[in-house]
């Protein structure tokens, strides 16, 4: 299986310039070799803008005009909805029924069609547009224009920080740690790139230890607040984590919600669950990772308010 | 009296660079010609770690072995404390007795000594320190170097934005606003800068009408939650705004508390209530505003965790 290099992530830099926020390294009040990468001040929230602006930047100019397709009512199909208009593609977003009103409101203000279909439909629904068309499906991980342009939040990472020893990145459907760990481990292979799982949604894990895709399903992975990582590895992404991760850490629900609270209260963002795994490795587990200049992906912040203000009135952990 | 020159600015640029955090222009998600500049970022969660370093790194070498003093426990205590500590000079912050233990702890956590006394002494004190020991008091805003530290975020919103129309920037004691106009209106003369005030703390937008500095006392300004902007104008300031700023806008504090929500829930931004006025006038005022590209500057973060809590239970304004 081929995978993406560091010229693949090189071009995606040059596409989504123009689309997606270049974000800063933030130091960190209680830790000086810790600094954290706030993918939650993209526009949509994520980092999933990365990918679907490369992708979309990378459609055929007949497929363009014709439009772009997505099955994720999350972050990469606000992501999407987003990138599209940005370059002027139509698109379409297939949303299960029974979505929040909230997250199909989302999609539609940024300009997206969307269709509702019963959930088992999804993946069929957004095939079949696909095809009738004659657009382009983009899947949210399983590309490798996507995981070229999630790729560019490493070559951000060495960018600011040239002496890197540890990068710590979410992993899910695994588009992200992919595309990150080919970028760091090509500008700087002396740094280790781990991932980060909750122990609820340790897929990845298990998949890396047993040398294939093992598939955790739905009821299983939904134990975990952190959404956004409920997701199965692919082929492609577990090809890439197989050959360029150096290693996995999983964390407890506890220490996520404990990771969420600091970032609110002491670095001012905020944060969804899936979004301080990352944190939660490097305050709880810090004797399973190598030492050093430490960089933490904040991957989104789309979080439920909520939730958000139980986090605040808990106080510190 | 002398007003400083966009050469200073780019003076202190160069001086804070290894220190201070570059913020990007974060679009808004609710408005293509609005974008924010989130100070909140900062290590200390405000803008005012610019001055404090400019500050300490133009100090008289003779006189920094002996340190750095300020009477403000507040966001400019705090970013003292760090650019101090982060120059290897010795600061000192006086606080007045009753203060709140966590700003206590927190001055003392960036090494700095914290020296209790009758709120009413607090200035006297801070004199007394610095005579007594030879080293330098570095005020909150009236001062050049920190007007000039300061002035480096209006800097960055032009190399960001260089079309930018219109820059919002709070005004308290002056400092961020003084410093800010005197960049934009040097590299962009076309672009207006509007100072945004609290109504219940307007006592910059009477002096402004009135020609002189007009003083609003503590038992006055205090009723606004915009803590950051109690502070009264001084000569200096002063007479930096009459030459360069292009006019005020007040905002009610329910705008405010309307804006800290559209911050924290939209943007992902913890921010403090001042934070959120030069926001809450982009909101609710733009019948007042010149139109076009609109840069808001986000101040500060240092939020109570309960008040940030209720803003987010209140739901959507």
């Amino acid at each position: 299986m081929e995978l993406i290099s560091i010229d693949d992530v090189r071009a995606a830099a040059t596409d989504i310039a123009g689309t997606v926020t270049r974000t800063p390294l933030l130091p960190t009040p209680w830790d000086a070799q810790t600094w954290l990468k706030p993918e939650s001040l993209q526009p949509v929230g994520s980092f999933k803008l990365r990918g679907a602006t490369h992708a979309v930047a990378r459609l055929d100019p007949a497929v363009r005009a014709r439009g772009v397709v997505t099955h994720s009512s999350g972050n990469h199909g606000q992501a999407l909805a987003y990138a599209a208009r940005s370059a002027g593609v139509p698109c379409t977003v297939v949303v299960p029924e029974g979505a929040p009103a909230v997250k199909v409101d989302r999609i539609r203000a940024r300009g997206a069609e969307v269709v509702l279909v019963p959930p088992a439909r999804r993946l069929v629904e957004a095939e079949r547009i696909a095809t009738e068309t004659g657009g382009a499906l983009v899947p949210p991980f399983d590309d490798p224009h996507v995981i070229a342009g999630q790729g560019t939040v490493g070559l951000e990472i060495v960018e600011d920080l040239p002496d890197v020893d540890v990068v710590l990145v979410p992993v899910g459907g695994g588009g992200l740690s992919s595309g990150v760990a080919t970028a760091v481990k090509a500008l700087r292979p002396s740094a280790a790139v781990i991932g980060v799982e909750p122990l609820l949604a340790a897929d990845a894990r298990e998949s890396l230890a047993a040398g294939a895709v093992v598939v955790w399903d739905v009821e299983r992975t939904q134990r975990t607040s952190a959404d956004g990582l409920r997701t199965n590895l692919s082929e492609l992404t577990f090809a890439h984590l197989r050959e360029r991760l150096d290693g996995i850490v999983t964390v407890t629900e506890e220490e996520i919600t404990a990771a969420m609270g600091r970032l609110v209260r002491d670095a001012r963002l905020v944060v969804e669950p899936s979004g301080a795994v990352a944190l939660a490795a490097r305050l709880f587990h810090s004797h399973e990772l190598p030492e050093g200049r430490t960089v933490v992906v904040v991957t989104g912040g789309n979080a439920d308010p909520d939730v958000l203000a139980g986090v605040l009135t808990a106080g510190p952990a």
